[in-house]
């Protein structure tokens, strides 16, 4: 359902993990004593993902904040690690290679993601079970 | 419980992400069209791994073959990511500062992992339910 062959857009690396806990502080923590580094901090409706630069990537975590998917994730699992995303050196052609695939999408069309990215998320059946999203970083506007 | 300054030890990237899985290929198959590469593998009692390098890192994939600590996992989340792993310059130094700050480990001493690496893993209860390695790469050695 993913072609390998012949193909015009590549992953290119590791974009983030991302991990779900609820209102405990310990892995935030401990994260930001690990990775010496405090994580940048964005709201999304139901939930705030902290960012955690480490190397070429990040750590996300993802803290409910109301009902959604991360509260849903986190009453059926527990904390536990949710999800990992890769960079791609192009979503749309990403998206409408796996479409043209029959590759089962939780997002149809690319959507704005967090830290200046557009993202996919491809349904966890395709990876029997592994939920992974599709990352391109949008560049900067450069000033003139 | 990690000392943030002062320590002489650094993580430097992320290793792996690690996701446990049964027979079903269908994780190992997707993951190699995605990434457009074929696995590593190394077996370990109890079950096998498959390392599939994507940028500086590697997905690995984790398939038992036997009772132990994967089988148990699978049996009872059913698959699902299972660890990070981050690099570190020196493992011996990172293992001495935790065990010195009295930070909960699996491992007490380095022992060897896959694709030439010494390892240790932090205890799940350190950062709130993730469970967290600690790689060092061991460099080749150089033919005179």
């Amino acid at each position: 359902m993913i072609v390998a062959d012949g193909r015009d857009w590549n992953v290119i690396g590791v974009h983030h993990i991302a991990f779900a806990h609820g209102d405990d502080p310990t892995c935030e923590e401990a994260l930001a004593a690990l990775l010496r580094c405090e994580p940048s901090v964005e709201t999304a409706p139901g939930f705030v993902e902290r960012m955690y630069p480490v190397g070429d990537a990040y750590v996300q975590t993802l803290e409910p904040t109301g009902e959604g998917v991360v509260a849903s994730f986190i009453d059926k699992r527990g904390p536990a690690l949710h999800h990992l995303a890769f960079s791609v050196d192009s979503i749309d052609a990403a998206v409408a290679d796996l479409r043209a695939a029959g590759t089962r999408l939780i997002d149809e069309r690319p959507r704005a993601g967090g830290v200046a990215t557009r993202i996919a998320f491809i349904h966890p059946s395709v990876f029997g079970g592994l939920l992974v999203e599709l990352v391109e970083t949008v560049p900067s506007t450069v000033e003139a």
